[in-house]
């Protein structure tokens, strides 16, 4: 594996580059740039959800320095399918250049438009079906149906003349889904015996054993808990799983209950689902969540999101009685959602304040109310065995999801030398059907906070995990800088450090000493007085508390 | 469930108390107190490890207000395990009175002696033995046998003139454990026989379906890893878990290895281990970690802490290639630990990071290298089932765990309103065979940090989320306040907001201004002016940039 910097040669005519900026060592902000003959093809723009040790950040866009000064090369953005981490960072692509033609199948492409639209961008669209085929430049593309947990998602087949792709995108390969729409195994075959150069795989599950169970396996279970349920139902699952979504509208209608949907993003997913047509929505059965209210407590069903235990989702405030329905016994809640790790906390201090409001709380640790959208090692094998791929590079995963995909390549028949564990950033070049790794870019995660992009640093993340850890001091001093003499302070400032400000006390003479004995000694610059007082505060702080909060002392001369 | 405080009344001779101080809505710092004629037994004195929540606190003690007026009254402390959940919070507990004397079994007693040492504390101990009985003024108190994740554990019997308690500890009832020592369920039958006023069980794996599987099961798992694996073997997992080091250390011999133990815990603790005869050191098998590399790599085995992720643990400092045992290809590396929840973003980077070295990891997700030490539902029925207790008080879980506990409780025909479920504080009486909730302590969790004990509060915990999510700007003025003339700054200092300083040139002049109109308007007093400066950021750092950083204003006259 790459983990030096090094820039790739000059491309030349002919060879199509590769270059994954995101969602290679990381499950998210998946973003892979194809270029030949000096034209770009992006396929997905998604964002990364931060983790507990980038406090306060947003959102993680991938490092769009590569094409930054390559914009009017790009011919268009293929997007997968819907989910945030394929379409999120669009917009701020967008922000970039405002005209880079979006293609997707109709339900991704209404998903975006409808995010687009929050940014006040309305974008150039090219709506694609599986089977069809799209001629850009130098790039031929085919659409291919894959079953994933949101519908309508497409993998994309490149031709170039330096030789084929295939992108999976994210997958699985459910033989019974909810919309009859498998993935598409008679034309990975057909690419097969074409000839596939280099096979881009979703690697999230590559390291669970089997085969990944059936969506339509949850519907009896959403059914009996619903069935058997004495008083009101709320479900939470993902906004965008449209599946899920339909299983539960079925299991309350044939329970006689109706449904309300709650959150704004699954208002707004299921209204443009149902539009569409992709939710069927049976006759009469949702309801205005403000009118729910008036039905008995066993003809309701309440859908809401917040099923990862975010504080402002709908549940978490049920959990912890700051929503208008106030959760109490004999409520039954259904968790029918992955467990994403990270979130372990925040999910069991939800259900944990549900069970004490009297609940049940139903969940994939308890029941089969949830199966995942990705293929597991036993679905990949039959996607190497049907492609027998020249070369593959395992994309959408931790660096164990990666490798545990290649290992099941090679056990295919990939030679090892033709799977390539890549970082975010590595440079392949394809050429006569071989792939070579020829560079590696310095990348970073680029950081949303707010209203700024890009403004915030990983040296702010280390000064905010440091002040999370211990708090600060601050120092303030106005002092006579010739003569040491202090005019103004110490005034000293803390946050997170102690509760009584008194401590400080004991510290404020032994600063003026050190200043004094600095002055004596020839110091008379604020910076290194400012040095004085730093040492003098963290000696004091490490010996009498045993701590090391952020120093921030401020040495001005007055 | 009691939530609202209410002041229990007064203690009738005869009555025993019974109010669990900590470990009720939480899995850690467990403790109960008893109380009968004016003298009080205590059960345990842990720790609560704190979660992301809690920013840089080491510990989280159980709130000893209860018993910090009665001190002298305290007979004994009896521990049931040397679990860090039910003894690391005796070091606090003994400055308050040294000589409190500690019961427990020889291994429980050797491992707070050894912590007390570090504190530099010796204690008055009595060391007892299962089928032991202790006469302690009103207390009589007799120990059982129970099976769990480190040796030697002991369930409490404690009989009073109000009636008998049995307090579990943590405990599971593994059939064929590697010691023989089981739980002692013929001694649960004859209390039964004898009557069980009150329960006091274990709830971790209440909601856990069926029965914990054999910790027998996982040596042949690691014998066959340990015979394939081609390099170096690192197994890492909890310091005290003798029996599963036991299987490491068997399983090692019989391959023709070599043990070297690693981390400062596992070296200590094992030393303890076998000296007193729990763990069964075969001959030759250990070498000191410094020489053992100087054996071949496919003859060592490395057991070592940081199972859970931990960042100063040897486990991820490999990870991270800050050991100086270098991991690299064909070395394989086993987790044979659980996953605590919260844990998971920490132990999944040390994984990723080993298997980006080139190790095999094996771990609980692709391997049966893990037991939980904790009775499943299963296990629980039996308990019931044999006991027949009058009243029933589920402990050491969540408040999910406790529910299960108290449902399984009822299946078995314990009356309803003869379960209690409480919360930490709550205060139960117990009088000829009846079980009243008399009162609810209003108690706390007290934060260690540092050398500190109780001075962070949840208050600066509050700040320390802050300051981790948004950082701070600080603003230094001295003015005169009679006129509103700024004489000094404003000095801008911010930490984990923005990179660049430049940013403030912006308000400046508007925090000028605002203070000259606040001067004109009349304000005359400094902390009036802060607020002004407070208002002036905040109003220029939402519309500006959509954040909310700490806002801290320093105004002082000068």
């Amino acid at each position: 594996m790459p983990t030096t910097i090094h820039t790739p040669r000059a491309l030349e005519k002919g060879t199509l580059r590769v270059v994954p900026v995101g969602g290679l060592g990381e499950i998210g902000r998946n973003m892979t740039v194809y270029e030949i003959d000096g034209k770009l093809l992006i396929v997905d723009c998604g964002v990364l959800f931060p983790e507990e040790h980038q406090p306060g950040v947003d959102l993680i866009l991938p490092d769009f320095s590569p094409i930054r000064d390559r914009l009017d090369d790009i011919l268009a953005v293929v997007l997968t399918h819907g989910h945030e981490d394929h379409i999120g960072a669009v917009p701020y692509l967008l922000r970039l250049r405002k005209d880079i033609p979006l293609i997707g199948s109709q339900l991704t492409l209404a998903l975006i438009e409808a995010k687009l639209k929050e940014h006040r961008i309305s974008p150039y669209t090219l709506a694609v079906k599986e089977g069809g085929r799209e001629s850009l430049g130098p790039f031929d593309l085919e659409f291919i149906a894959v079953n994933h947990s949101i519908p309508d998602a497409l993998a994309v087949a490149i031709r170039t003349s330096a030789g084929t792709v295939l992108h999976t995108g994210d997958f699985k390969m459910d033989q019974l889904p909810l919309d009859d729409r498998i993935t598409d195994l008679r034309a990975f075959a057909r690419l097969g015996e074409e000839g596939v150069d280099l096979f881009l795989p979703d690697s999230t599950n590559a390291d669970v054993p089997g085969f990944t169970a059936p969506e339509r396996d949850i519907g009896p279970v959403l059914d009996d808990v619903i069935r058997r349920a004495p008083r009101r139902v709320v479900v939470a699952s993902f906004s965008s799983h449209v599946h899920r979504v339909q299983q539960v509208l079925d299991a309350a209608h044939a329970n006689g209950r109706r449904v309300a949907f709650m959150g704004r993003s699954m208002v707004r997913n299921m209204g443009i689902a149902a539009d569409l047509g992709y939710l069927k929505v049976p006759q009469g059965v949702l309801i205005d969540a403000k009118k729910a209210k008036d039905l008995p407590d066993d003809r309701i069903v309440y859908m809401s999101t917040g099923s990862q235990g975010e504080p402002m989702a709908v549940l978490a405030r049920m959990a912890n009685l700051e929503h208008q329905i106030e959760i109490g016994a004999d409520d039954t809640i259904i968790l029918a959602s992955s467990l994403i790790p990270g979130n372990e906390n925040a999910v069991y201090r939800v259900i944990d304040g549900l069970t004490k409001l009297g609940a049940k709380v139903v969940h994939k640790g308890n029941a089969k109310v949830h199966v995942s959208g990705h293929a597991s090692a036993g679905e990949l094998l039959y996607c190497y065995n049907i492609l027998r791929p020249k070369n593959v590079m395992p994309v959408h995963g931790e660096h164990r999801h990666l490798y545990a995909n290649a290992a099941l390549a090679v056990r295919t028949g990939v030679p090892e030398q033709n799977t390539i564990l890549g970082e975010d950033g590595v440079v392949v070049d394809l050429r006569d059907g071989v792939a070579t790794v020829v560079g590696q870019l310095d990348l970073g995660y680029v950081y949303v906070d707010g209203s700024t992009v890009g403004e915030i640093t990983d040296a702010d993340l280390k000064d905010r995990r440091i002040l999370s850890e211990e708090g600060f001091i601050s120092v303030f001093i106005a002092m006579d800088a010739s003569t040491g003499r202090v005019v103004v302070g110490p005034e000293i400032q803390s946050r997170g450090f102690a509760e009584d400000e008194r401590v400080f006390d004991d510290v404020k003479p032994k600063i003026i000493a050190a200043l004094t004995e600095a002055a004596e000694n020839g110091t008379r610059d604020t910076h290194a007085f400012s040095q004085v007082v730093r040492r003098t505060v963290g000696r004091w702080v490490n010996t009498q508390h045993r701590r090391r909060p952020m120093i921030v002392p401020v040495v001005i001369s007055a």
